[in-house]
């Protein structure tokens, strides 16, 4: 039995640039250089189509699901997409991985195939089991937490909750220690509205629902501030004054995360019994296949699951208790 | 009759940090190097109170309100704020000035001495008679304009209006070319949405509000993109594929400049018939008189006015006609 750490990488939709990606990885020095092993998740033709596998890679076939074609999301490239990621969560629920790095995948294609979720994050969330998660992106030197992801912009104010806000608070308090390594994590939260309300002027949601819900969390002994008006609070968390940020919405995070990152940012689920990142970009269809497209998000996902992997420490349950083969 | 340029900077309110940082404009080298005259525009104890002017600086007494208490909000300070607001607008539509500089005042004490205003901005717009006016944000080397000024978030979509982005997308395409000397601007529009909405998976109003007031002003001429998603938009506006962003609320356009301007940018007022920039942060009541204030966005507002005038190079109306005592 090995107690090398090992880590699956999906293929994400293979009619878009996740295999190139991948492969691309694959042929860096970037594995041998974290000294883990990684198991690439894909469908049977697309895995056979990879360069030949380098030493410490090894694959699982996930599908078998028939000739795909480049650049245009299919119903088979959406199945393929998602028996990949379904069977990268049952490798890493088993024990058999410690974390899960997982290329782009369409939303139009996983519909086409039947799998109607709004995104990756969602199906790992249900497919572990998990409560809840919280999605959170790291990039250009910060780490930005959502308190909602794929809402509408008119909807967003009678999304937030402070329960929710408060749980999710906690998990992000729980990630920046286990996975960052950060021992008293401090959190900046956001306002919702301008000025953060400016006192009640443009909206009370803050009064009502952040607020609260940072003091309920605040005297659960992490070190949260806010809610602060969204663009100061970023100016300070780039200052280094805060660990992490966790913002309202969708375009508040992103906005400071893709300027920052220069458009690449790391996409990290915290709540799941493993570790899952992602590179924060699309399957790019338009440029499948073309050798144009850009590892480096994908690479800097890896790099931060290896990091965060190995910040949890002891390897995982089933690990431990000797039920994997190496 | 002098041929050289004159800006009018206000003081703003009395009790915060305007006095102290447009003191240390005057004292520094900048209105020299600018070659351009300046009238500052304040109460007359405050006015009194800095360091003799320098050459080239002049002052214009707006009111006489008596005793102000440094570090707070009040009916005194904001009265001055006020009378010193009105009297530079009244100096730029007489054709005295070229543009104002206004230092930073409070909405609280403005309110208490009876003017109850958003903000400065509403208050040039209005008193110049200006059918309309936009907000820019000039920093970190973007330019972002606003849809929407100080509304709360659960109000924006609703906010929204066809013929208003039209109008201000008009007025933004004018301004790059007039004041910032942009043969043919190119404008980048957000989306409201997460993802610009997905193709109406979250939000319709790119398609039912947005996009129609872009293609009206692309019709009309002007070079403009979008609706884009916000995150990816602002990260080609920075990579220079754009000259200007126009963003649909507060926090979507004020997260970007200032995380480039690390916390300062300077406000624009487009639209009127004169130049207004202006220190894109508040009074700062906490630090008020002891000189830890910040003059660098001051400086940055004052001299973009100095650029913005010149682009528009004719000297106004008023001095041409020679109705002016120098």
């Amino acid at each position: 039995m090995s107690a090398r750490m090992r880590l699956a990488i999906t293929l994400g939709d293979p009619a878009g640039i996740g295999p190139e990606i991948v492969a691309s990885l694959l042929a860096s020095r970037e594995v041998e250089r974290a000294g883990v092993d990684v198991v690439v998740v894909g469908d049977r033709a697309t895995l056979a189509a990879l360069p030949a596998p380098l030493p410490g890679a090894s694959s699982v076939v996930a599908s078998d699901v028939g000739p795909i074609e480049l650049g245009r999301p299919s119903a088979a490239s959406g199945a393929a997409a998602a028996r990949a990621l379904f069977r990268a969560i049952e490798l890493a629920m088993a024990g058999d991985v410690a974390g899960v790095v997982t290329a782009p995948t369409s939303k139009e294609a996983m519909h086409l195939a039947g799998h109607a979720y709004p995104g990756q994050t969602e199906i790992l969330i249900e497919r572990s089991g998990t409560p809840r998660g919280v999605m959170l992106f790291v990039g250009g030197g910060i780490k930005v937490a959502l308190a909602t992801r794929h809402v509408a912009l008119r909807r967003v104010a009678d999304a937030l909750d402070a329960d929710a806000i408060a749980a999710d608070l906690g998990l992000l308090g729980t990630a920046l220690r286990r996975e960052f390594g950060v021992a008293v994590p401090r959190i900046v939260v956001t306002g919702l509205n301008p000025h953060a309300g400016e006192h009640g002027l443009f909206g009370d949601e803050e009064a009502r629902v952040i607020g609260p819900a940072v003091e309920r969390v605040r005297s659960a002994g992490v070190a949260v501030t806010g809610p602060l008006p969204a663009d100061t609070a970023f100016v300070r968390l780039r200052k280094g004054e805060f660990d992490a940020a966790f913002a309202m919405y969708h375009d508040q995070g992103l906005i400071a995360v893709k300027l920052l990152a220069f458009g690449f940012g790391v996409n990290v689920t915290i709540g799941l019994p493993f570790v899952r990142t992602s590179p924060d970009h699309g399957t790019a269809y338009d440029i499948a296949g073309t050798n144009q497209a850009d590892d480096s998000s994908l690479i800097e996902a890896f790099r931060l699951a290896v990091d965060c992997a190995k910040s949890r420490g002891s390897p995982p349950e089933a690990l431990r208790r000797g039920l994997l083969e190496p």
